[in-house]
């Protein structure tokens, strides 16, 4: 991709004739935007545009161009596409829209340009782009005329449109140095772009907007290694559309894709926003400030009220108030009244005027709390003004000398407030300093920092593998992918197989045959109707619960026969399934295959609460032990689970090891399009599955 | 409050001597600021400041001055006070700060004020207050410079803090009007603010920010009389638990629990938002746009990606797409490919690129969708541009030309990029046009338009009055009143009294008398530890459920017996209480008394997820049939109290009604401070108290 953004030569084609006002022409702006590299438009009727030659076709250009930009209707996209082929040229962009993103035809004229692409070796980005921007060496491809930025960030951006690029200005108050809109990405994609901006020593901080993606491993792989080194933040769009495809089948509201995402994002190690103004917060301070390596934060203000929406911000972004250093107190109290309180937040403000020391003592507070081992990071708070009655309040001496004494860099996130435009550059000047918009954003632009440290020391996986009954597996799988499902005995059967404890059971058709069985249990009992005819047993009332002896057996035999009977006089009933009758807080365990990321393994409160709640952690698989344990600890059942009020807690090693094997069952069982346990009763005594259904690869019609 | 805002002659005591950089004279900021009335500063030891006469003391200013503005050191403040009541002035705004801000000392100064002004029928604002801002006759009390705004929004602030009016300009992109900061409202609070702001024809939007609150009633009274002519919103900070501890440092403020306000805000009909942000977006909607009727949008955007992002923000925002203005694709579609879509959010770029006719085709959409019946509001996003080569992309006129065809003054939420600050002004020049900081952002902005519409509107409460049995009540009150807190049969017993129904239950000592009540209940029986000692019957296992017969409930009286026993041998039994068995969803509902706002009302889910998942609604009594059922509605266990797959619900008109009783109980109970009637248990067959507990006033060491 390098050459894509830093061509030495590039060919527009379909560049129009006319320049000036409504003309959009791409080589003017081209030129307006400063690009040094040479320009060749390709136009049969032009012979000159703005003092550059225009070429009758890509073959008379003089040189075989790094690149080469296609903007014409969609119908002649082809064409030129071969033209630039035939004159040798490696790397195509095609701006033209009309393909994968306006109707079948256009999807076949992509798939044939992709095809074609591959066969002659040449790479493509787009179409339905407006190109790249790199403000490195003045260089942009868009039709519309923005002007190059005098500063910006060393941020590039990754994109699934033009526009965040365009209006970046406002979005980021500084610039992407770099963007490249990935358009419908027919052959260069996320994943492309990703590699090249992993070795771009021009970023430091990469930007991703996604709507949908394809390679999922790839990028998983690639996103997971470069946030080691980069912060990668998200902004993936398109979460309502997918809440609203998740409701449409039962399991698929439980493993739906956005949440797919935000497991696919935190295995990856990205910072997931949610909307544009989290995404400017988050890149302006990695950008800028960089990590933080604790949630414990020092603030400075010239206000209490802004103290206290400072603590109401910390507590909806994770973050905390540290220990004030030891001393300061008594060193800012020094010739003040007795009743100024010094805490944290420290109102500088009466402590200065009173004190008559503004200034000096703000460059103390902002240098211990930056020396301090008890802080992370420092949030700071001032009125910034040009008046020329407040000289005294100017404080960029004291937050470079506060720097210097400090000698580390922690981040300092600045909320200057009334002259804030010419502030943000004088405070932003000074190395660790970012300015915010508010002071709730000002900590969340902290606590931005504090989660990409996490995310960049976060744990590589390390799952386990396990013994398993192969033969049993071997057969009870078979039976699985032939007949597309198991449940009942056969799914908890498969599940044993990898270790998976389940109560205590058995099928059989005859009430003599359950009786054996029951007296080899303990009772109570629990009777369910099995067999393929009846997955959604309930709905047969074909569960009866609570059954103490062999007379109850019997009794509950026959209701649920009656049931069913009742229901559907003509179906037969193939089996029934009896089990020990357990107690304990119902969990759901399961995994879902998702098309783009593969097993998806979730965790979460079971039974008629399930939907209510919706309290389900998820992972990508694999997922490893302390994984495992921190799903369970993230559910809001959490406390019931450890047990709470003298209640005995749930056997969670015993839980953590399911999900662990679970998880390896998953790696091993690849054509496992749908498991669930629901539910699995956590006790003191034990976790073990009570029902479970095991869908395999188009058996989508069988569910 | 009205010459507090509007005076015509202002004493300043206090004034220092010196003028210019780092002197913080008031006198100096009030001239810089423009204000024309007559300024008198006061201080023995000078005799003229920039050209102003200043007077040794307030009497003798040749005039009874409308306002006095006192800014000495604490200690100097009560003399100040008296010399300004001895010269006859009625208004006094106290800036100085150490009063219940500070320390008891302070406090008790700041009674004392209080009580002298009571006493001399002065009115007091402050003290620790920067005082108020008037942009309409350019008077601000501020001892720090800040510039006068140009132009401003019809909106005032009545805030504990002066910060936000000094920091208005960034917060909100245009100032407030007026601005009032209360202090420590020793005397005027936010009740007289807002009495005030009710009949200022300058006021069109009011905003509060607010750490704690005296007078709930009167602010109930007050704001929800002024909400239905005017938005009032709300930043209540001290939202956490640190926030609240912050708070009460601050201002002294008694800082209730959250919960609490955020039913107050409902009952009253403030829009509550939770940070400076949002408050931004509220304020500058309100101001501009006013009231949207409904939740369903059009679109018109040049960017597919953005249409996205607002179908996100929509779903996050309780907004919809409304339908496309039938003939309006059609109309668009006219010479243009095949393959380009029309559909709400309409994507105008490729349409008017192609088809040439840009700012037409953006004031069709906009002139449609303001016509149709079937858009409450709209949101616009384009790119705003001074280029010479873009002169095509400008959308002025087709803005104000929409407005005109529609004819109505439905809002327009507008998000301009790329050279946005001088599109605003040119933008927010046309009726009924306001423009946002990103996508995210204009749609929140709309989206107060619709609430603000639905709080106006709101129903006010028609509680219904019910029958008691007046003698039992009396009586099971008193024994109440006396011991501080019924539990058990007694409890229940009140609650019958008010026609809420119980499980058929009794209580007795003996095991012979529980076996003759049993007789007259059908089983399952539970039977349960009674009596003072033992509030918390659990931890004593002190309860059994499931006795199926006489028998049984001789084990059970056995076992409870020798759990006490084992616990401690010392401790006598007075009664135990036997009580049918129930089935049902349980539920919580309660009383709780607050200081300020008197009783609030919870409905909730009950049981061990009570703490577990919080899903509890609140409101202040009284509570009228349809808010309880609103109540029962917002619960995330409603799917299940409704009745979901095939499953009967429970009798939710009966837990309506319950709820109209309970808050009839409290309306007439008004020294209960704690009331719990969990569980309640819900089926078909209805709703019944299982357990309950009511505390009275001063009751707290038995709880």
């Amino acid at each position: 991709m390098h050459k894509f953004m830093n061509p030495a030569s590039v060919a527009l084609i379909g560049t129009p004739r006319r320049t000036g006002p409504g003309a959009y022409n791409n080589a003017e702006m081209m030129l307006r935007y400063g690009f040094k590299g040479r320009i060749y438009p390709v136009n049969p009727a032009v012979g000159e545009i703005l003092g550059l030659q225009v070429y009758p076709a890509v073959a008379d250009i003089p040189e075989k161009v790094d690149l080469a930009v296609i903007s014409v209707g969609r119908d002649r996209v082809q064409a030129a596409f071969e033209e630039c082929i035939r004159a040798g040229v490696k790397r195509i962009l095609i701006i033209s829209q009309g393909f994968a993103d306006a109707d079948e035809r256009g999807r076949e004229f992509q798939d044939a340009i992709a095809r074609r692409a591959r066969e002659a070796g040449v790479r493509v980005l787009g179409p339905n782009t407006l190109g790249v921007v790199n403000n490195y060496v003045r260089f942009n491809t868009a039709f519309v005329e923005v002007p190059c930025p005098e500063r910006f960030l060393p941020v590039s951006l990754i994109a699934q449109t033009g526009f965040i690029q365009v209006a970046a200005e406002n979005l980021a108050w500084r610039n992407f140095g770099k963007a490249i809109d990935i358009g419908n990405a027919c052959d260069l994609d996320v994943v492309d772009a990703l590699d090249y901006l992993e070795g771009d020593p021009q970023t430091e901080v990469i930007v991703l907007h996604m709507e949908g993606l394809k390679r999922g491993p790839d990028f998983l792989e690639a996103a997971g290694r470069i946030s080691r080194k980069k912060p990668v933040i998200v902004l993936k769009t398109g979460r309502s559309k997918a809440g609203a495809r998740a409701a449409l089948s039962h399991s698929g509201s439980l493993v739906g894709e956005d949440h797919v995402f935000d497991a696919v994002f935190r295995r990856a190690g990205i910072l997931r926003v949610l909307t544009s103004s989290e995404m400017k917060d988050a890149m302006h301070a990695l950008a800028v400030l960089g990590e933080m390596k604790g949630p414990r934060i020092g603030v400075v203000t010239v206000t209490g009220a802004g103290g206290i929406m400072c603590a109401d911000a910390c507590e909806d972004h994770g973050l905390t108030f540290g220990a004030l250093p030891p001393g300061l107190s008594a060193a800012l109290k020094q010739g003040i009244p007795d009743w100024i309180h010094v805490s944290n937040p420290i109102d500088i403000w009466p402590i200065g005027m009173i004190g008559g020391h503004y200034a000096e003592s703000y460059r103390l507070c902002l240098a211990e709390f930056l020396k301090s081992d008890g802080i992370d990071g420092v949030l700071a708070v001032f009125p910034a003004t040009d008046s020329p009655l407040h000289t005294d309040l100017k404080l960029e001496a004291a937050f470079a000398g506060a720097r210097h004494d400090a000698g580390n860099s922690k981040p300092v996130a600045v909320w200057p407030y009334m002259d804030v435009v010419p502030a943000i550059d004088r405070y932003e000047a000074i190395p660790g300093v970012a300015c915010f918009d508010t002071i709730e954003r000002a900590v969340r632009g902290l606590s931005c920092c504090r989660q990409y440290h996490r995310l960049k020391n976060r744990r590589e996986p390390q799952p386990r593998r396990f013994a398993v009954d192969g033969a049993a597996a071997f057969e009870l799988a078979g039976k699985g992918k032939k007949e597309g499902v198991l449940a009942g005995q056969d799914a908890l059967g498969l599940l044993a197989c990898y270790g998976i404890p389940a109560a205590a059971g058995s099928e059989a058709k005859s009430l003599a045959a359950l009786r054996e069985a029951a007296k080899g249990m303990k009772p109570p009992y629990v009777l369910k109707l099995a067999g393929r005819n009846f997955l959604h047993k309930s709905e047969w009332g074909g569960i009866v619960t609570g059954i103490g002896n062999l007379s109850g057996l019997k009794a509950a035999h026959q209701k649920i026969a009656g049931n069913v009977r009742a229901k559907d006089p003509g179906i037969a009933i193939d089996a029934f399934q009896i089990q020990e009758q357990l107690a304990g807080k119902e969990i759901l365990v399961g995994l879902k295959r998702d098309p783009v990321f593969g097993h998806i393994l979730a965790c979460g409160q079971g039974g008629i609460y399930t939907e209510v709640f919706r309290d389900v952690s998820r992972e990508i698989v694999p997922v490893d032990g302390p994984t495992a344990r921190a799903m369970i600890e993230s559910l809001r059942i959490w406390p019931l689970l450890k047990g709470t009020r003298g209640e005995p807690g749930a056997d969670i090693d015993g839980l953590v090891e399911i999900i662990e094997r679970l998880s390896f069952f998953a790696s091993e069982n690849p054509d496992v399009a749908e498991l669930d346990i629901n539910p699995l009763l956590a006790s003191a005594e034990g976790c073990r599955a009570v029902d479970a259904r095991i869908l395999w690869e188009n058996a989508g019609e069988m569910r």
